[in-house]
């Protein structure tokens, strides 16, 4: 990894945010039993016991292994068993199968957490390596992703069970304005999209270069829940017109008629789960566990509705949005640190003002996630990280309810398939000016 | 179920057996943490916390349901969650998802266990009911055919892991005598075949009924897994002359080169994987894990090999050499109260005399699984035992180093689909007289 | 091949039945276009072409091959092409593939054929070397069997279509006379089966051999389809309680609600695709299109509603019955002489007398096809024809009306697995005495 | 359709252009017996016999049944038969039973396009109305494109057969030259892209729209089949640094070890399969079917090779070199109309100057198929022509050897996705400057 920029280094800080990552990853698996953190619900998704580990393999793999005098692996055998997807590094176990891995127990895994820990921070004891601090950086923004995929993939297995268990009973409350949706326009024109500055970003967020934008502008808030029933009530998920060919084919072998985890309540109305147990759909909150192809359909009907030009955002439209004078763009912003973990409702309207730009859902934008002009992947094992992904998927922008706050920037590029939903994926709104 | 015959019930005895296999039932399951209790290695297996549940709700479900004043479900989610393929007792969770309840987490499973034990010693308190008397004998068998499943389906679990771990650390030891495959004759004719007497049977054993066999002879002893390899170093796995078509295709398709669990050592031998951890293949051990089709194979090898009429055994051939005056059909027998659970050499050869009949591996015949000539199906849910799996599967008999040495009988009919490989499985051959 | 017993062989008879059998497989694609021979509807058919190819390829590899002095092959290619699964005699191309085999188009499959016609005629002008009679008499009943099933292939692929083409205009007419079901009975005992005498049998008919029948009874006629739909009627395709595990499995994934080829009329009524067209289901007309695991579970359901002991016949008894002195058994018959190509309703009631035992539809049996005792197949590549199909099939007896009058007897063993609907299967009933 | 511009329509050249794409398409399927024309080898091929009833319903839904007085369908059951993916039209038959489609056969579908030309030109007599027109104009482009689908789907079909059947016997012969791969630059900016002018483009050409290109370079001729060996004998298919993720699936999954058709001779050389027969692979001749995983790969391999930026173009960065004055991008130009109907060699070396842009081979390029800024997709059922698959596919630009010349522009977008390989495809690089 050669990217990060280069900068003093201060061990002690870089230590502490070490720890403070560390820890909050323990702190969500804390409300979940040995059981809870075994199984895998499907492919895609991955056993909370394997997220600890995986992302301590990360600091042991990249970091211990090139850095501690006389390296020794705490075992072996997890240079293969906790590697996701890094060719250059070996043999992985396979993917579909991380729920089979019973031993190491639990106890163990956090014995090798433990481990891991100890040693690193004796690392940073004395003066440190420059590369060492990037790559140390980079382990703890990956261990931040998995800390939201540790939760959309927790509640993708607890929502399989009959008996709809609760991660968390705290239920976030708040107040509830009914806010419509206007919109806030943009002029375009050439502007500069991609990272920025001194912090930590992706490779995938570089370089920096010039995007051509037309006149556009961006709904002011997030499409609702509310919003989201009426498309059903129009017979949204019934109408191929709304939906890209693959797309229909997907609602018509999948039988979809609503978004993930919702259920009919048998008095017209509708129940989603979440991960404080099941709960009824409220219209304010904004929508969520949609995937790309129900994003695409909501905003091609909304179109034809309104009479409007409505469209899902490109990433370049959405990021030069964020970065304006008044978007202010994750304050207040609903994150992992609120301990909501469900996207909620506004509270407030603030006219001409883009709100829930960071946090509470996931947006998905119109744009195939593409290398930028002149991208370059980190040399090294982690230039496996973003790379090798680039087809086949959407971006999202903004973070959700999951994302821890000190993750994300208005640069980021996250990434998923046209029909995954079990990440807090929702909607906002474009059209052209 | 009206069919085990009436007779003065020991409430006192019933309650000692009860205490016996349920508490034998959690020894088995001791060896294993929460995690090994959690997934389910494939649709055919389950977990061990679903086999502790599932036997639980049996007694609850047919028992307690039943025969308790001011019966009160443990909680009503299980009726569900529990029932493996009872259509009579209602809905059933999806059987490959059993892997994915965490909650009830292995404590309460504990607990349930525990309450229902409480209940039902309470019920065997007084004089006992006939019908009751019948279902928990019923019930106590149901447990022991899953005390041999925990057993086979955590075997299965715990070879996914390339760590390979141990159930249990002690190595079954005995000495070795190399005992040559001999023939001993029976001259057949019409024979009595099916359950005869007071003790408990399965309805799927009965009515006893007249068969016809023309003379045969059964081979002294089981294939050995230096027989098998044998068979493997002549090209056996890549003949299609040994294999019917559908095993032919299940071998090319599946690459399928040696029995399941087995792997090449590198230096010309193989390793196998066993309860106490991957092993050398002894030769001297009877041949397991091998399916139907690999047994018929198998058979077909040998009979040209020798230039004998050699095949599998028919179910009715087998039994009737089971009762056989010289059989003394289980003795010593290595069953599961062995602990070795492995299959085992043998250690003398006794001239004339069936050997291995009980225990070690079960032993595939040629027969299907069809009812008896008037077969009737025990009345209510329970007649859902057996009967309705009466088409596709192939019998086997014998019990193995996993059954309980009380559950089994020289009438019991196993039965298994012909590509089912992960029981404890063998050959014992045939041949026309 | 050993088996048919040798006999003074008169070369111009053998001459004349195989001028008979390959003009009749012609007759039969007569109606055919050369688009209707190209495809292959479903992996388990092939395509009429094919099957005018693959007959032939029979007699010039198992023949011609052994016989001709100087035997050239018409094209060496078609050893691989045509081959159907003799794996002694080499590759096979894919049998899902069939349908992709353009060329040779019909022209140059029908020229292949009558290039083999005239040697194998020359062959048959001397005199006849015993084994190339028997191997030729094979050759004939073989293409007889896919006589059948050109038929029922045929028939499946056009049913595919949503203009419901004929395959033949003409419609059999006949009267009709409503016959009650009632029962014939036969005491049992130990009686013989397999095939007896001088005529052409399979080697899976063999040998005869001793089988003990308890007492029982075959119903007069085959089930009808108002018979059926009182099934249908109540609630039949919806209740577990009469289908076996894997069956209620079919007809749950499935969606079966009705034989193959039926749909509902849109008045109450059904209609039912023929090789005469659509049509609608005549309630006297046998059942066809059933598989075994509807077969055994419509056994099941009129055993509750009759209050009888009610099942599917086993072979044996089949045979035994068939073979009984006024059972007159293929008299008069419909098969594929009649040209009628679908089940008749009967036309009068002869009482105490078993009909349509020959010919309508193949009656399923409670039997798996299982090799007979001391059952050894053919020497050579014609080994391969029936024994390694010996596992996962039930047995049918009777023939069909796509079956040739000549090609059947009381001892024929036909087989299909439990899923298999596009043959003319149907059911005869048997109860315990 | 409102977007082609509307011009005075001359009525007699309509109808030259109409006779001259119809009989060509009719003289592509001449070579074809109706066996070739009736099978489907795959979901993503047709039948030809499919293709040509399909591009007669375009005509006769779209215009006939709008224009014509008095219509009346040819067959009111074609409507529904060969309507590929029109949901505004109704039902289709599903597409992967389009083969089974034996009825009508092929003489019927000649008589249908017979009937609908002739119904044609008589609407085409009089004055033509200007809607009509443009919707004539679309459905000859339509044709045009199925008569490249036609010689794809022929040759995978033929391909499938063991014979190796010849389409063209013809074999097109031509003098090679070594032409050194170079690299053309170009200096970005801010350019146009999207059609422009008078004539006939598609909807997903539009509208015309700046983009900003940095400096770039393109490869002056396609990548040739020797340079694909080297990067297969380097180890290409087994090095997953080259590939995407989702790429070295496909290869590991598929065992993909060279291009479509390609086998190895056996003597460390490779044959492919053409519409000429099976031939040895020319190394002068352009790689072709490879799909967007290999092409992707191969320019990554190519990048580390030659150390230097190499990747693939985007589409904007093609279309703007193809426009540049030099370019003079279709001449010669190996098209359809060469009936050379294979990529060819070329036969001199122009410094400096692109070739091979037009024709030979579709090239891949690194732009997912996505709207163009403010794209509008055509009114009523045409507009489900292109906007509904715009997602998960990657543009190709240029036409090849199966394309009419006429067809064709520099605007032209193709798009397949990422694993297709039946079509001419190929390579062509780029390089950031």
């Amino acid at each position: 990894m050669t990217s990060p920029s280069s900068r003093p280094v201060q061990a002690h800080l870089l230590a502490t945010e070490f720890a403070a990552v560390r820890s909050q990853t323990l702190a969500l698996a804390a409300p979940l039993s040995e059981a809870d953190c075994q199984p895998q619900s499907m492919p895609d998704t991955s056993p909370t016991k394997w997220h600890l580990a995986h992302v301590t393999w990360f600091f042991e793999t990249f970091i211990l292994e090139r850095f501690e005098p006389q390296f020794e692996p705490f075992n072996p055998a997890f240079r293969v068993l906790f590697n996701s997807y890094y060719q250059t590094v070996g043999e992985q176990h396979p993917r579909p199968q991380r729920g089979l891995i019973t031993r190491p127990d639990l106890a163990e895994v956090k014995a090798y957490r433990a481990d891991v820990d100890r040693r690193m921070v004796s690392l940073l004891q004395g003066s440190v390596d420059t590369d060492l601090a990037e790559l140390l950086t980079l382990g703890l923004h990956h261990e931040q992703q998995h800390q939201e995929l540790l939760l959309t993939d927790i509640k993708h297995l607890l929502a399989q069970n009959p008996l709809q268990p609760v991660y968390s009973a705290h239920w976030p409350l708040c107040s509830v304005t009914s806010v419509p949706l206007t919109w806030v326009a943009f002029e375009g024109g050439v502007v500069d999209n991609g990272h920025a500055g001194e912090g930590f970003a992706f490779d995938n967020e570089s370089p920096r270069h010039n995007v051509l934008l037309q006149p556009y502008a961006l709904s002011n808030r997030l499409v609702t829940h509310g919003e989201w029933v009426e498309f059903m009530q129009s017979g949204g998920y019934q109408d191929p017109r709304w939906w890209m060919s693959a797309g229909w084919e997907w609602v018509q072998s999948q039988r979809i008629a609503a978004p993930l985890y919702w259920l009919a309540d048998g008095a017209g109305g509708w129940t989603t789960f979440t991960l404080h147990g099941r709960a009824p759909v409220d219209p304010h909150t904004p929508v969520c566990h949609v995937n790309w192809f129900e994003a695409d359909a909501y905003a091609r009907w909304r179109a034809v509705r309104d009479q409007l030009p409505i469209r899902l955002p490109t990433e370049a439209e959405w990021e030069h949005a964020a970065q304006s004078p008044g978007a202010d763009w994750h304050i207040p912003g609903n994150f992992q640190d609120n301990r909501a973990l469900h996207p909620l409702p506004l509270t407030r309207h603030q006219a001409g003002q883009l709100q829930q730009m960071g946090g509470d859902v996931w947006e998905w934008t119109a744009s195939s996630y593409l290398p930028y002009p002149g991208y370059r992947a980190w040399a090294g094992a982690v230039g496996e990280y973003n790379g090798k992904f680039m087809v086949n998927q959407m971006v999202l922008r903004g973070g959700s309810c999951a994302t821890p706050r000190s993750h994300i920037r208005t640069s980021y590029r996250n990434f998923f398939p046209t029909d995954a939903r079990w990440q807090f994926s929702g909607v906002r709104l474009a059209r052209d000016a």
